[in-house]
Order: C-alpha cells, then sequence, then structure tokens
C-alpha cells in the first residue's frame, strides 16, 4: 500500500516539474516552449483586407510574411503550434521583436499581461473553450500588435473563437474592413472575452447541478466534486482576471498604435471583462455556499438517522425491561399467578408504546 | 432517473445560453435585444414642459420627436419596449447617437453604467420593484442627457416609478418645472434609487421572516430558502452597487450638460446610495448569520435527541439487566427463595430509577 | 399558526415602510419628519456669551433668533422637536439654508455627514444614550455651524450629553469662553464623541455577560443574544464609523468659518473617534469569537451525552447478554447445575464491569 | 444565582467606567490621570551627555530641569510617576507644552500617536514587558522631543527596558554620545519597539503550548484559553500596529528637529515594526487554526466516542436477541431438546461475534 | 506529566530567545550573526569578467578584493559565512558600506528589503531550496550592487542555485557578458526567484498528498498536516511576498547604477514574481478547502457510524423484546401453549426484519 502511495506522490512531482522547471537556469530570452502539445509545424495564415478587397492565403517562406508592410493592406498573420521555437525565433528576428516577447509567446505558463514597446504592443491571452465532452480547453496565445498589421500566435491551428471576425471581414459586416490594425486587434479580444461567457455558463450549469445534489443526494462525492469545482474557479480567476486590468491599460496608453476611436470599443471590451470578473467573484461565493449546504445537509440525516434510533430506543427499551421483569424466577411473584396479569402487562406496554409515540410525534420527530 | 436529471442539466444551459450567447460572434454596434420580453412595437410618449406649460403628448413619427430641439421646452421622452430593434436604431441615428450606446441601451444584460460623449450623458440602470405577488422584478433601462431633453429607453410601457415626476411637472411641484433637463435627469434618477428602498425592505422582511423561522423550526427547506436569499442579495449587490460610483461621476464630472447647481441635489441621491449600499452589506451579513444560526439551532435539536435517547437508554439498560439476572435459570440462586427478594429487586430498581433522574436533573438534562 | 405568522410578517412591513417609504415620490427638498417621536412644537434655547458675560433664555419669536447676528455673542441655539417641521423650514428660510440641509436635520433615516456650504457648515449626526433600563437609545441630530453661532437641532428637548458644555461656559471654565462658535461647535462634537464611550462599555458589559454564559450554561437563548449583539454592533458601527472620515474633513477644510487652532482641538477628538472605531472591530470579532465559542461549548456537550450514553451501553449490554444467556431454557446446560455456577458469573459479570471502569478511566471518559 | 450574576455584571461596568468615564464632561486640556497605578511623586532623573563627559543627576526643582536648554549637552529627562498631575502640568507650562499633548500625556488609555508641533514632537507609545510570572505588563509612555533633550514620561520609575541605552551613553558605545537628541528619541523608540519580540516570543510560546494542548487534551478549558489568546493578540494588534505608521511619519516629516542622518536609522526601526506587525497577524491567523483544530480534534473524540458503542451495540444486541430467543417459555421448542442445542448455539453466537469483530476490522474501526 | 509539559514549554522559549534577542540592547549598526549555522571563517570566491574574458578565483586579503574597482572588468564577489562578523565588518568598512548595512546582511531574521543609497544599492533576500529529504531549506542572503560589481553575503559557500548563471558566464551564453553589473544583478536575483518556483511543486505536491489522504483516510494526524502546511505557506508568503515590491522598486527607481535596458529584464522577473505570490495566495486557499474537507469527511465518518449503530439497534432492540414477552412467567398466557406459537413468533420475527431492512434500504441507509 505504502508503494502505491509513493507511486502517486512522485506523478505530480513529474508533473509539476514539467511546468515549472524546463526553463530553469536558462539565460532569460531563451524561446522554450514547455507546454504539453506534441511538436509540430508551424502554420501560417494570413488574411490581408482593405476597404477594396480581402484574400486569406498560406505564405510559404518567411520573407512573405515580412512583405505586409509593404502590401497596403492590414494583415492578419495567424501562426499556430507553439511548439517550432526555432521558425518563431526566427520571424521575431525578422521583425525586430524583443527575444523577452518570444520567450513569453511560447511559455505557455505566462500569466496574461500587456507590455508595451516603440513599436508594437505585445499581450499575452489565455483562450478558453469548451471540448466536445463540455471539458474546457485552456490555449496559451500571444498577439503582437504592430503597424498595419496583427501577429496571432496559438497552439493549435484549429480555433472557431475567431470565425466570426474572419467572417466579418470576409463579408465586409461590420466596421473591420474599414478601419486599422488596432481595430482588429480590439476585434480578436473581443472574440477571446466573449468567449469567456461560454466558460461561465459551463460553470453556471456545474454550480446548478451540484445544488440539486446537494439537496438530493449529499454524497461524499458531492464534496468532492464542490472542492473541484472550487479550484476550477480559482483556476478561471487567475487566467481571466488580469485582463480587465490590461484592457484598462490599452485603454489609457498613449501609444499611437491604438487610435481614439478604438479606445471607444475597448471600453465596450472592459464592460465585459469587468462582468465576467464579477460573476467569477459571485461563482466563487456559490461555491463556498454549496460546501456550507452541503455540510448543513449532513447534519441534517445524522439528525434524521440518530432520530430514528432515539425512538426506536425510547420506545422499546423500556418495553423490554418489563418484559424483563416478569421474566425472573423468583418463588414469590405475586402478579404472575393472578389471572389477566399478562393481559394487564400487554395492557401497560401498549399505553407505554402509544404514549411514547405520542410524546415524539408533539417533539415532531415523527 | 438518469434521464430527468440529464433534462433538467439541459435546461439551465439553454437558458443561460439565452442570456450569454445571443450576441456572440456579432459585431460589436450589433442592436440586438436579448431580454425575455416577447416583441411589441415601441411606444413613445413625450412630456414637454417650461416654467409657463406643460404638455403630455404620443408622437406619430421619428420626425415628430427629433422636433423637441427646437420647441423651446425641456422634453422627456419615453421610449418603452427594447424588442423593438429597429425603431431604435433609426431614432438612435437621427439624434447621432453612437451604436456601442444603443447597443447597450437594449442589451438587458449590460451592468448599470455612465458613459460620457460630448453632446450627451448615458446612463445604463435597473429599475427594480415588486410585482403583485411581491417578487422583485428587474427592468433594464437607459438614460440619454442631451440638451434640453432626457431620453428615457424602459422595457414595458406601465412605470410607476416615476409617476411622482410625472405628476410634480403637472402640478408644478418642487423645483422640476423651473429647471433644466439636469435636473429632469437628476429627479428620474431620484425615483429609480427611492425605489430601492422599497426592494430593500422587501428583503428585510424576507430576513425577519427566516430568522423566526430558524429559531422555531429549522427545517432542511428553511437552509435551503437561506441560500435562496443569499443568493438573491448577491444578485441585488451587482445591480445597485455600481448605482453609487455612477453618480460620484456624476458629480465630477466636468460636462457642461450637468450644472453647478444640479449637483447639490445630486449629492443627496449619493447620500441615498451609500445608505443603499451599506444596509446591503449589512443584509449580506445577516444572511451569513442566519446561516450560522441554522446551524447552531441543528446542532441543538441534535443535543436534544441525544439527550432523549441518553437518559432512556441509562436508565433502563441498567435497570433490564437487574431484571436478566433473575431470569437466569441456575439451580443455586439463593435470592429467589428469599420471602421477599422480589420485592427487594423492585426497591433497587425504584432506587436506581430515582437516582439517575436526580442524576440527569442535576447534569440539566432534564 | 399560519395566520398569526403572516401577521407577524405584515407588521415589520408596516414598520420598514414607516422608515423608508414616507418621502418616497416627494420632490427633493420637501421637509417631512419621518421618525417615532410624537409630534410636539419645537422648543428653543439659546445661550448667549462672550468673554465677559453669559446668558441663557428661550426666544419667543423667531426674529428674537435671526437677532443674535448683531449681538457681539457667540450663540448657542437649541432647537428641540423635529417634528415641528414647519417651524423649521421657517427658521431655515430666515438663515438662508439650503432646503436640502432642512430636509437632513428632520430625516431621522439620513447618515452622519459633514456638508460644506460658503457661509455654514452643516454636519448630522447620532446622539447615543442609555436609557434607565439601559437600553441605547438612538437620537438623529443636526448641527450648523454659522459666523458666531452654532444651531443645533434634536429630537428630544433633554439632554444630558450636552450639560458639561453648558456648565463650562457658565462657569467660564476651559478655553470655551473665550473662543469662537468653531470651538462650540467641536466642544459639542466632543460631547457627542465622548458619550460614544459610555455606549462601548455597555456592549462590553453584554460583551462579558454572554462570555460568561456561553462557558457557564449553553442554551439556545443564549445564541440568540449572541446574534441579537451582533446586529447590534453592526448597527452601532454604521452610526458611528462615518464621524471618523467627518472629523477629517473639518481639519482638512479650508473653510475659514473653521479657525487653525481649534483644528488642533479636532485631532484629539479624531483619536477619540479612531479608538471608538478599532473597539467596535475588536467589538465585532469578539461577537464572532462568542458564537465560535458557543458553537465549541455545544459540541462539548454532546460529547459529554454521548460519552456518559457509551458508558452505561457498553458496560450493561455485555452483562445482560451473559445474564440472557443462563436465562436460556436448554435442556443441557451443564453450567446451570454447578453448586457456585450463579456466584462464578457474579464473578465475571463484576470482573468485565470493573474492567469497562478502568478501561473508561484510561481513556480519560470518566 | 442571579444575584451572583448581577454582582458579576455591575463588576465590569465599574471597572469600565474607571476607564472611558473619569474624562467625561471635562475641558479638554485637562491634566487627568486615569490609570490604575496608586498616586506618587513624579521621580525626575537627568541624563545630560556631550561628546566629551557624560553625567546622570535627580534635580530638585522645577527650574532645574528647565535649564537643560542651556547646559550645552544633550539632555534626557525622565519623568516617572504620571499620577503626580499637578507636577506635570507645572512642568509643561514652563516649557510651553499644549495643554493637549499633557492631557495625552497622563490618559493611559490614549492610542500610540504621534503630534508634530513647531518646536517640539509628541509621541505616545505603549512600553510592554513581561513580569515576573511572564504576563504581560502594558506601561503608558509619552516622548517629547526638543531641542537638545527628550523628555520621557512614564508610569513607573523602574525600567530595564532603557538600560541599554543607559549603558550605551555611560560606556560611550555606540554612536549616541556622539549624536543629537534626535539620535537619542531614536535610540528609546528602538529600545521599546525591541523589547516587542519579547512579547511576540511570549505569545509565540502560549500557541506553541496551546497547539500541543489541542492535539493532546482537547478539555473545553483549552478553547478557553485560545479564545483568550485571540483577545490577547487583538489588545497587542491595538497597542503596537500604530506604530509603523508613526515612524513612517517620522520618516517623512520636514521637521528640522529630525535631522537626515537619523532617518537612516529610523528605516531600520520601520523594518522591526514591519516585522513585529506581520508576525502578529500570522499569531492571528495562527490562533485561529488553533481554534479550527481543537474543533476537529473534539469532533474527533466523538468519533471515537460513537465507535465505541457502536461497536459494542452491535456486537452484543444481536446476541442478547439469540438468548432471548431460547429464553422464551413456549411448550414446543425442539431446538431446547436436542442434545447440543446450548453448545450449537454458543458457536454461532461466537462466530457472530468474531464475524463481527472482523467486519469492523475491515472497516478501520478497531 | 507536568514536568515533561514545562519542560516543553521551556524549549521553544530558548529557541525564541536565540532567534529575537540576542541583539536585544545592542547599538544599532553592531554586525550580530543571529543565525544557527555554526561559526566558520568566511570563504571568498570572485568571478571576474568582461566580453573578452572572465576568470575565477579566491581572493587571499581584503585588498584583492577592493581592487576590482580598477580591474576593468565586471566582478562578482561571493562571500560565504556570515558567522565571521568581523571579515565582514572590515570588508564593508573598506567598501564604505553603511554599518546598517551590515547588520542586515548578518541578521539573518531580516525580512526580504531593498535599500538604495548613493553608491550602491542594497537587497536582502531569503534563498529556498530544498535539501536531500525534499526538506524546505531557507538560506538568509544579501547582494549589493555598487559599480562594476556585486557583492554577494551567503551563509552557505556551496550553492547551487547560481550555478546557471556561472555557466552563462563561462561559457558566453546569454547576454551577460556583454551588459553591466546590474545584468548581473538581476541575472542572480532571477536565478533565486525562479527557484522558488521549485519550492513551489514541493508544496503542491504536499497538498495533493493531503488531498487524497483527507479522501482516502482521514486520521487526526492528517489535521495536523494541513495545519503544518497552512504555517509553511504562512512563512513562505512571509519571505517571498515582499520580493514583488521589491522589483517594482528596482523598475522605479532613478539610480543610475541600473540601466534602463536591465529593467526590460527586470520586468520580466517581476512577472515572475507576481505568479509566485498568485499562487501561494492560490495554495493559501487550498490549504483552507483542505481542512473544511477533512472536516465534512469526519462528519460522514460519524454519519456511517450512526448509521451502523441505528440500524442494528433498530432490527434488533424490537425483536429482543418480543422474545423478552414470551420468556415471561405469567401462569396464564395462551400463545404459549399453542402448537406452533412458536413458529409463529419466528415468524413474525423474520417478518419485522425483513421490513426493517426494506425500509432502511429505501431510506437509502445500506
Amino acid at each position: 500500500m505504502t508503494t502505491t502511495k509513493t507511486g502517486k506522490k512522485k506523478q505530480p512531482k513529474a508533473k509539476a516539474t514539467s511546468k515549472f522547471s524546463k526553463k530553469r537556469g536558462k539565460a532569460p530570452g531563451t524561446v522554450t516552449y514547455v507546454g504539453t502539445r506534441e511538436k509540430q509545424v508551424a502554420e501560417v495564415q494570413i488574411v490581408a483586407y482593405n476597404e477594396q478587397e480581402q484574400r486569406s492565403y498560406k505564405p510559404h517562406t518567411l520573407e512573405e510574411i515580412i512583405n505586409f508592410k509593404k502590401s497596403g493592406h492590414i494583415s492578419w498573420i495567424d501562426i499556430a503550434g507553439l511548439s517550432d521555437e526555432q521558425y518563431i525565433e526566427q520571424l521575431g528576428k525578422q521583425l525586430n521583436l524583443n527575444p523577452l516577447i518570444l520567450e513569453d509567446t511560447v511559455n505557455v505558463n505566462q500569466r496574461p499581461k500587456i507590455d508595451e514597446y516603440d513599436d508594437y504592443i505585445f499581450g499575452v491571452f489565455k483562450m478558453l473553450y469548451l471540448d466536445k465532452n463540455d471539458k474546457i480547453v485552456t490555449e496559451h496565445m500571444a498577439m503582437v500588435l504592430v503597424e498595419d498589421a496583427v501577429l496571432v500566435f496559438q497552439e493549435e491551428p484549429l480555433d472557431d473563437v475567431f470565425d466570426g471576425v474572419r467572417e466579418r471581414i470576409r463579408t465586409k459586416t461590420g466596421r473591420v474592413r474599414f478601419a486599422g490594425a488596432d481595430y482588429l486587434f480590439f476585434a480578436l479580444l473581443d472574440a477571446i472575452v466573449d468567449n469567456y461567457f461560454i466558460i461561465l455558463e459551463s460553470i453556471q450549469e456545474q454550480i446548478e447541478g451540484l445544488e440539486e445534489e446537494v439537496y438530493d443526494n449529499p454524497v461524499p462525492d458531492v464534496a468532492k466534486r464542490i472542492q473541484a469545482l472550487k479550484k476550477e474557479v480559482m483556476r478561471l480567476r487567475r487566467l481571466i482576471f488580469p485582463v480587465r486590468e490590461m484592457i484598462v491599460r490599452l485603454i489609457e496608453t498613449e501609444n499611437p498604435l491604438i487610435k481614439k476611436e478604438t479606445k471607444l470599443f475597448l471600453r465596450d471590451v472592459l464592460d465585459h471583462a469587468t462582468e465576467i470578473n464579477e460573476t467569477l467573484q459571485i461563482y466563487r461565493e456559490m461555491s463556498m455556499s454549496l460546501m456550507e449546504m452541503y455540510m448543513s445537509n449532513m447534519s441534517n440525516k445524522m439528525n434524521e438517522v440518530m432520530k430514528v434510533l432515539t425512538i426506536m430506543a425510547s420506545i422499546f427499551i423500556p418495553l423490554t425491561f418489563i418484559a424483563g421483569i416478569y421474566g425472573m424466577n423468583f418463588d414469590h411473584m405475586p402478579e404472575l399467578h393472578t389471572e389477566n396479569g399478562y393481559f394487564v402487562v400487554w395492557g401497560v406496554m401498549i399505553s407505554l408504546f402509544v404514549g411514547m409515540l405520542f410524546y415524539f410525534k408533539r417533539k415532531g420527530w415523527l
């Protein structure tokens, strides 16, 4: 039994090590992917558009990417596959990006943040969505806003979170085709934040499900799941909470990359982020209440159990005593020899029984 | 049974989807009503007044509404029916309102907020009132303060919250007929905030009711209702808390739309908002105490149950033992053959019984 | 039973309505008394003094009051009876006071606050004192500092809180006769705050009393009283907490009505207010500890009950079993026919009994 | 019993009155000692030193004290005995100290604070030390930094807290003989704060002691002592917490009485004060954990008790039932007349007994 | 038993004394080592490097150390052995360091802090690492950044935390050989902070281990270990939390010793420090949840115990009563003499037994 436990204890160590330790001791600015997805070649997709036209293509060389600068289009460059460290490092060099940024781009443990540089604004976000089994999937991503382009780095090529934006560019819906790269940056950020609401819904469903089970069937497994939910909410808060502060910084920045018109729209995302944070706060309190409720229902069950025991014992122990009395073998026990003694005793016992029932009824225990 | 549970689990999903997801993927600035009230044509009512005269009428065209600008009156334009998205969009275009504002106007999930623009001040509020069954009804509403007019957008045409203001305009009571549109804005805000007190009263009643029940009859249902109350207070805090901060911003704004005289009055609403927030805070703590009280009363009941069991068992188990002794069938048991053995045993048992009673009495268990 | 409960539920509604709703729908600035004291004519008392002389009299007309401006004295004008709304409204008009101030003066629900105007400083306070039965009485009051005078509005004419100040004016003790109206304002404020200490003492007594009872006799009623105490402390915090912030504002104001010398004294009251707030905070934590203690003592009692039960049952159930064995009627039970069987069984049972006692002793349950 | 309780209730009232009420109603600036030490004549001790020489003497007249100004020495004037109000009032007058300061000097309820005046800096501190029985003693003290001197007012003449400083002056150790009065002020403050660590040690010992007892022997008295500890920590926080803020103010002051070099040293005391506050915070959390631990150990004990009861009852009640069966007196009970019935029954009972033991063993209850 | 307890109580006193009291009463600036490691001679190691070359050597005299100033290299001077107070004091004097700094350098109780002086920046940190038994070791260390050199003071000469930096200097990896002393300072700080992640991993493992045990086997020892974990997390927070604030100060300083380029890198460490603090916060909440979980599982076990008792007692007590009835010795008990009475009673008892089982099954207790 000890071996199994030790075995279990070692396992998380291994996992933890992979999470924190891969980069330890390396020089700052080293581009090391520390995520769990398997190694793959980066896949690049460019959407270039202006008011007149838009096209989407896969570039074959780095140069093709860099060329966006002179194209007269707004370019949305999507690089999927953060494990391709070399590719990302080269691309970064070509675009004059700070190595620290590239490091954060591939570091899936990096918390959400905004860093402003002279020529670009760098943001790390967590894309959250539900997989087919309604599990919450966390995807690390980074966005770089440069003049006339937004670079998006993500772990997986597939991504329906941005489909709405892609569609709006293609169909010339809304403002995106008429605005600059900063509006695209906003639109993508807006899509990410909007998706958080789906996650909140999923949490709310879980809370509501647990609420019902707490009342109907407070088994230990429910407590376990409440605790798991609390941990999930804690984890989400950590991934989502910083976003609000980041948007505030984008709104307050004096960096010319973000135009005044776009800030009005950022204020709108800010509202959403604020609402999400408040909702998470409420979920936190609700999951605490769930545990409280669980404990109170447990006490309840205990009370019920105790009542059954008390009623059974209180009724039958005295009756058994009476029966015991007349089971004694004394030579001289006058009652034993009376004609109706036995029936009188039955009468007494039935009266006691009924009296007890009545007493417990009045106490509200029945 | 599994099917039912799954069924229940799906239901909230549907509901949640309707709450959060209707707008997902759409371009910002899209005017989409996401509330639960049924579709209806917007109903407009205008109250136009100045010091000399006042009149109330229903305009038939959009132009009739827009004309307020040159009328020399202060106009209170009430638009009821947020589901009429097209109408609101057209009206907004005519008045040069930002599409983002119109989006927030019909988005019933929008949290309360104040947005200042150059020519107008936009506020989202939650009107709270009790329906016939004393349930708290939440109505989303938006107010736009422009020069010489206040536009009020609400979900339902019927609305007695503003009746007092309407009356004061009609009867020339108070200051409203002598002041500008900013005072009207304040008066409406004041009416909304004043109504929050009614909601607080209703919560207080619920708390007091539950308090009594916790003492008299701490059944599990009471715990369930305490938790529901906690959730309700959380929900109200979320709808009401931002209002205080919004009023502070109105007082501190340098926007000429709000005159200095009116700020004195806003300070007064600020007092009310502060009091409401403090009261909500206290209700929060009180609902937590309720749960604590419930748990302590449950323990109490348990103690009582245990005492009954202990007293019954402690008294009768030893007596039954004694009876058991003299029910044994040994050939040589001298006591059985004494003249008064039986009565001596009775004596012993009665002494024990009385001794036990006395002992429990002294312990305070009886 | 339902009817009674409904009846009880309605009652608080009525009360709550009288608290919050009397003023609803009225124009701001309407002077409406919402307190519970019965209607009475305002009683006015003026103390006028300067370094040379002092006199105290009851003015008969409003004019007599207004005349203080040219009297060359510092005047302390005490108006008792907030239900006399008309009188207060007229007085306010004569003195050019803002109607909003008069509204707050008679609104007993108004929370403590300081409002500065150009010519006067207005403060709302709560006077707290113990009545004959040591119940805490809350009296709403307002003070207006104008040049050369302080107006004091209170609900009841009798008021020993200010007796010390009155005495010091009469006997020329301390600095009050040599200083201006701002010092009088300070002295009255100081008297109010000093009285809060009496309230704290009363709370401390209650806490200490409950502490003892929690240890000696943790009956449910004690829990009920702890909860009531918690509510009382919450209520007091709400009435007293703002005072500290108000004094800070008086110290930091640049209003010439408050002279620099007086601010030194205000710093002293500030110390007291800080101490009171800290003490209230501690009382809050102590009342929470009380509940915790109560719960732990309840568990204790339960433990004790369970021990008695367990000891009684563990000792006598096995013994009864043994007696039961030899009460069986098998034809062939050799032990029954031995000479000393009965006494051997007694021996066994006594050994078991003593062994059990010893076992429980060693476990520390006896 | 009621009389005793009333008696007990009265006692704290008396105490509280002496704490809060002695000064009530008096004019601000009245010098009234409100401590509990008995009246005594103030004892004055002067240590005068400069780089060349140092001497210590007891002055006989007030003038002798005042003369320090022209002596060319740094003077440390120690006045012990705050109950000698007259002496302190006269001394204050001679030194031109504000009466409010003198009031706070003798007011042992005054919380720690720093007040800056043009010519002097006034500080109130709490000296904390352990008496012979390791009880924490609180001594109120005040320090006034004037040019070339520090006045120290304390309740008791004996005071080993400052012995280190005295020694350093005498032996010319460290920097004190080479620096000004502000350094002396710092050195004394440093000594006071250093002594707080001794108090922390004592608290830590208590926590560790209680921790052990909670595990070994969670009797109700332990809970009582945990609560007492919590209260003691609360009390200490109140006395010690403000000191950190006070030192910050001394560091940030622009008052020339405190030189720039001395501020470096004050930063050092600040570190200590910060550490003390953090430690107190941790002790607070630890004392809360203690209570939690106590509750969990109580539950534990209860579980253990219940297990004993359940095992005993579950084993012997069925056995007793079997014995009861064969104690019935039916005419036709075939088993009774078999040869080995009795022994078969014994066999069944022993099997049941062993089976039960095995079952409970497997459940981990044995 | 009392003696042992007293003995235990004395022990922590001794320890605490060694922690806090060694320095009490000494003049500020006295260099006194208060750690627990044994006295040893300081061991010095210098790494000197510039873009062209690097060498590592052990200097033999103090002068050899001081010479770094004119060497044209960046020097990393590592002094191990804080107990060698004299050596450190002399070195400090030679380098013109403030005695207060030297005091903090050897004071292992000093909390982390940054102090800026004109010519140098002084920082105190806690190096945390796991020893061979996975225990967390805390090592006090200080770093001084002067022009062209970083002095590192540590308790132990061995130290693999900095091995990565040493390696990067030797192999000319990363930026360190091309940058100044401020970058070296950053690189060392980065190494320290990176190592904190290892500690976090170890804590996480403990939490996960305890989580499993809480579910599988909630024995009192688990509660004890949860409390120990809580204390450990508290201790770590105290050592680690200030670091974030310190880095913020380094980033915001205008001291020319830290160049603008280096601040970009410090921002990176800041991210890590923020993440560590957030993680510690989460661990804190998780350890609280653990205790909650433990309590709920205890209640669970209790419920289970009670159910067994209730089922056993409820089934067999009535049956025993029936057997008792027919064990009575009345002369006239008709049932006893019927042919099948015995078997009818068996039938009744078996029905009762089955009925009870069914009842408990339906209640979900089986």
